[in-house]
C-alpha cells in the first residue's frame, strides 16, 4: 500500500505523466507554522537541472489543499498536491510494449495486468519522491531541534564527484552513488525492540526510494569483519554517549542519544543512452533499445534530501509515540 | 510493537531468563499438516552447542497451544510457546547498574524506565528469535514451492570459517560474519511500489533480527560504482528471466521473477570476554567490565536459519495478499 | 487517523469551508471502468436541495487526479478532489468562541488547541462524506455482483417522512431518522471471528458518518427480548439459506449467505434555528444561541447513500481479504 | 485478525476445548504493579455457576508467561494463558456435520473448509472473552482514575432479572438481556474526527463480544424520535460540563468530558435444549436438533465485566494516544 507511519502516516499518489503527484500527510500535531516558501529550499535541492540531472523542469509549486488554516496546520490531515506541467508523453508510448531493462515496466505490467499508466515510469517514477520531500519539510519542523543532514559520499566510485559526472555524461552512461545521512541531537529511547527498531522502520522507509539498493548503519557491513572488543561502544556519560559510534546511535533498536549514522547505495539510473536487449512482450521478439528520453545521468545527486524526508518522517512517528513532541504544537519563541 | 505483517502476522513475546518466549500466528490458511516434528530441523540449525556459540543450551521444545487441531491447522491464531529451562540467573545481576557495551542494557534501561527484566538481555535476548524460525517452519510450508536459503559467506572477514572461529576463541574475542539469503521460484508480481516494496519489507524484518548492521540486494553496495549499462539485467524472455541479476530479483519493488538475493551484515557477538569501559549508571563511576557468562563467540553461525524464517515470513504475506496462496490449505499430492 | 480498510483502504481529507475535500483510495484492483458519469447517481442523492436539506449548493465535480488511465483505475492509488465552490464562512466567525450545542466545536477546539479550522465545522463537516460517497461509487463496482441498498424507514419517529419533515419545517426546529441497509447476493465466509468480525468493521466504518447513535442487526435491540427457540434462525440448504433472518446474516462474525441487515439511528441535525444556552469560552459567560446558517432539517433525509457507501467499501475489504476479488479486474461482458 | 488496537494492542488466541485460551497484550506502559490476585475480581464476575448460567466450571487460573517482572509490567509484552481443564469434548462431536441454528458452526466450516476446531465453538467460543477479561484488568490500571461500569439493565425483556430467569429455566429456553456501560471522569478531546471516533472504535470492539447485536451511545435509538432543540446538549461550563446527557459525552467522535455512555443488545444464547431444524452437511438431509450439552440460559448475565474490559481497552488505547498516560508509569502514593 502506499502509507506509511503509526501516528505520522503519509499516503502518496500520483503519475509522472499523470494529473498530479502528492501527498497526504495525517498526525500531524496542531500549530505548525506552515508557509508555501517553507518548501522551497528542501524542493530546490530535489530540482533538477544541474549537470548530470535531467533536463525536465517542473515548477514543483505545492498546492496546500487541506489541514492548514491561517498558515498553521490544524490538526486535519494535510494534502499537497503536485500539478504536472511538463509532461511529454510521446517519448514513451513505444514502452508500453517494450519494457525497459532496470525498470519496473516489465513488473508493473504483469502486476496491474496492462493497465498500468506507463507513460514515463507512471506511479513508479522518482517524481513521487516529491510528496515526500514535502512532508519531509513539515516532519523536520516537527522533531526539531533533531537535525537530519543527507550528503553524497561518492558517485561513479569516486569521491571527485564533478569529474565523474563527466565522465559518465561523455561515455553518455548513467552512474550510482552513496549517500551518507546523520541524525543528530537524537533523544534517548526513541524505537522499540524487535520489528519497529530504528534500523527496521527507517530501513523500510529507506528501499520506499527509488534506486536503492543497501542500507547500512553505523559500522555497516564493515561490522562483520571487526572484533566485539573493538566493534563496542565504551559508554561514557549518564546521558549515553559513548567513545566510539560504531552502533550507529542504536543499540537493540532502540537510539543511545548519539548520532545516527546510515548510508545508503544508490544504484545508476536505468535510463540510459547506451543500447540495451529487451523482449518485446507483445510480439515476444529480442530487441535493441536506447533511451532517448529525458533523464538522470547520476539520480543519486538528487537523492540527499529524499532520504532526510524519509529519516525525518521516521523520526517524527517516533518521537510521537514516544511522547516527545506534543499533539498541539506550541511554536518556538522568536 | 512486537508484530508484523498484514495477512500473514506474527507477535513474539518472551525473555530469556523469564517464563518462556513464544509467537502467535495469526492469518495461517487452514489444512496445513503441522507436528512437532516439522521444526526438528530450523531448530537444530539455531541451536547452539557447536563450536563458536553459547554452551548454553535450551531443550526448545514447541508447546502448540491453539491453533492446531488433528495435526492440521484451523485458520484460527497458532500460539507456540517454549518454556524457558536452563536459566542462571545469577551471571547478570551485576548488569542490572552496569549497562554492557553493545548490548541494549542502556536503552532498555532508559526505555523502560528501570522496570525491564535485565536478565541475559530480557526481551531483547535472541532467544527471541525462536519465536521467529518456528513462524518460519510455517511460513515455508504456505509458500511451497518457493524455496529460501540462507548461508554463510563469511566469519571475521574470511571465507574460511572453521580457521576465523578458531582465532576467535585463541582470542577470547568476538567476530561478526556476513549471510546471504537467496529465494527461488518466486512469483512475478509480488510487492508494491514505494512503502511495501520487497526490498522495503525484507529489510523491515530483517533489521528485527539482533545484531544485524546492513542490508543489500542483488548487486548491493556495488551498484553504486556501476554504470548503468552493466546493471541493467537484459531481458530474456516472457517470463521475465534475465541475463544478469544485478536487481537480485527486484523492480520498482516488485519481483521480477527471477532469484531474490540479499546479503546481510551481522556484527560480532556484543558480549565478550575482552575488557571493555562502561558506566556503572548507579553511581556514575566508570567501571571496567569482561563477560564472563555464557555467550556466542560468533552469533553470524546462527543467523542463516533465523534470515530464512524472517524471509520465508515476509514472502507469505506478500503472496497471500497476492492471492498466490488459498486461504484454505490444499495438500499436495505425495 | 483519516484512514480505514486493510487492502482497498481509503483516506478522507479535507475542510468544509477550505481549499478542498476529497478522498484517497488505495487498493483497488487494476482495470475498474471508471469515468466521470459513474459518480452522477450517488452524487445527486447525496446533495441537497430537496425539501428538509440545506440550500447550499456544492457542484460537486469529482477531479479525478490520479489512479485512473484511459477511463480504468490502474491500481496505483486513486485521488478524487473536490474543489469547495458556495463557500459563505462570514456565517461563522462568531462560533469561534461560541461552540454550539451538539456540534463539534467544542471538543475541536479542545482537541486542537483553537488551531482547527471552524468555519463551517472545518474538517468535522458533513461535507467530508462527499469522499466516502466518492469512494463507494468504485466499492459498489468492485463489489459487483454483491448489492448494497439503503433507504429511510421513519424520520422525526415517523413514517411518513413528508409530513414530519412538514412538521420540523413549520416548527423550525430539527429532527432525527432511522436509515436501514441491505446488502444482498452476499458470499459466505467474510470476517473474522472477534476483531474484525463484519459487525465489528461495518459498525466502525458507519459510526465514523456524522450524527450515527446507533446500529443494530438484524434482530438488533430486539433480539434482547427474544427467546433462543425463536431468535436462532433454522438452516434449511446446503449453501446455508435460513427460514428467518433474526441474524442478519452473519453468526460469529461470519457471513452465512443471507441477507446483512442493519440500521442506524440518526440523530436531528445539531443546526437548529431554535434558541439554545452555551458557553463563550473567550469570556466564561454563557450565551444564547440560535444558527442562522444554511442547515439542513433532516440530515437522515441524505445519509441513505452514505450508508451505502460505507457498507460496499467495507464489502470491498473484505471480498479482497477472502479472495473473492481478482487483483486485477475482469470486466463483466456487455 | 486477532488483534485489536493502535498503542495498547491486544491479540488473543485459543479454542474451547483446545490447550489453552489466552491474550498478548502489547503496548502496556512499564512499571504497572500486577499480581495474579488482581484478576480475581473481574474474572470471577465473568465466570459461570450462578443461577442461569452453564455449569461448565474453569479455574481460570491465569499464568503469566512474559512481560511482567518483580510483579511489575516491564514494557515487553505480556503473555497471559489459561491451560483448559474441564473439556468435555464427546458433547461435540456430533456437531461436526451437524451446524447449531444460531452458532458459527456453518460459517466456520465455510471460512476455515472443515479444518477448524469444532469442539465446543473452538475458537469462536465465548471463552475467549476470557482473555479480553484479563487484558481489561490491565487497561483498567491504565486508565485509572478514569471509570470503567457495566451493568444489567434488563433481561427477556424484563428488569425483573431474577424472575426472567426463572421462567427460562422452567421454559428450557434461553434468553437475552440489555448491558448498559458508562465511562467516568474521561478527558476532554480523546478519539478523532471519523473513522477513530470514539464511538466507531468501542464498537468496533464490543461487537467483537460474541452474542451482541446492537449498540447505542447516549440518546442511542431514540435519538431518531427528537428534535434538535431538545436533543442538543447545552454546554455549561468551561470544562465542557453539558446540562444533559444525550450525546452520551462524544460530539463529532470525541469525548467531551461528560460520562460516555452505551447500551447493547445480547442476543438469547444459541444453545437452547428447544428442537430446531438444522441440515446435516454430510447428508444433506434436514434434522431436527436438541442442545443437551452445558450452556448458559442467559449469556448476558456474564456480558456486563466482558464490555468493561472492552471499553477499558479502548481508552487505554486512546489515552495513550493522547498521551494522557506516560509510556513509564508512576504509580500513585498510597
Amino acid at each position: 500500500m502506499n502509507s506509511f507511519g503509526k501516528l505520522f502516516r503519509i499516503s502518496i499518489f500520483g503519475e509522472s505523466h499523470g494529473e498530479s503527484v502528492g501527498v497526504v500527510i495525517d498526525g500531524s500535531p496542531a500549530g505548525i507554522p506552515l508557509k508555501h516558501a517553507d518548501f522551497n529550499t528542501d524542493f530546490s535541492r530535489r530540482k533538477s537541472g544541474a549537470k548530470g540531472t535531467t533536463p525536465r523542469r517542473e515548477p514543483d509549486i505545492p498546492r496546500i489543499m487541506s489541514g492548514v488554516f491561517n498558515e498553521r496546520t490544524t490538526g486535519a490531515p494535510i494534502m499537497i498536491m503536485f500539478e504536472n506541467a511538463n509532461t511529454r508523453s510521446r517519448d514513451y508510448t513505444r514502452l508500453q510494449d517494450v519494457p525497459r531493462p532496470g525498470h519496473a515496466d516489465f513488473t508493473a505490467h504483469r502486476k496491474f495486468g496492462g493497465y498500468q499508466d506507463y507513460r514515463g515510469g507512471g506511479h513508479f517514477s522518482g517524481r513521487l519522491t516529491l510528496g515526500l520531500v514535502a512532508a519531509g519539510v513539515i516532519a523536520k519542523k516537527i522533531i526539531d531541534p533533531v537535525e537530519v543532514t543527507g550528503k553524497i559520499l561518492e558517485v561513479g566510485g569516486s569521491t571527485d564527484i564533478q569529474a565523474s559526472i563527466d565522465r559518465a555524461i561523455e561515455e553518455q552512461d548513467s552512474i550510482g552513488g552513496i549517500v551518507e545521512c546523520r541524525i543528530s541531537k537524537v533523544p534517548v529511547a526513541l524505537g522499540e525492540p524487535f520489528f519497529d527498531s530504528i534500523e527496521a522502520v527507517i530501513s523500510h522507509m529507506i528501499f520506499s526510494i527509488p534506486a536503492i539498493k543497501g542500507i547500512e548503519f553505523g559500522s555497516g557491513f564493515q561490522a562483520a569483519r571487526m572484533k566485539g572488543s573493538v566493534h563496542n561502544d565504551n559508554i561514557l556519560t549518564m546521558d549515553g554517549t559513548t567513545e566510539t559510534n560504531y552502533a550507529g546511535g542504536i543499540n537493540g533498536g532502540i537510539t543511545n542519544g548519539n548520532e545516527i549514522i546510515f548510508r545508503v547505495a544508490v544504484k545508476p539510473t536505468s535510463s540510459t543512452h547506451q543500447v540495451q536487449r529487451t523482449l518485446n512482450i507483445k510480439t515476444g521478439n529480442l530487441e535493441e533499445l536506447s533511451i532517448e528520453g529525458r533523464h538522470d545521468t547520476c539520480i543519486a545527486l538528487r537523492v540527499p534530501v529524499v532520504v532526510e524526508a524519509a529519516a525525518a518522517i521516521v523520526m517524527a512517528d517516533f518521537m510521537l509515540l514516544e511522547q516527545q513532541v506534543k499533539r498541539i504544537f506550541e511554536t518556538k519563541r522568536d
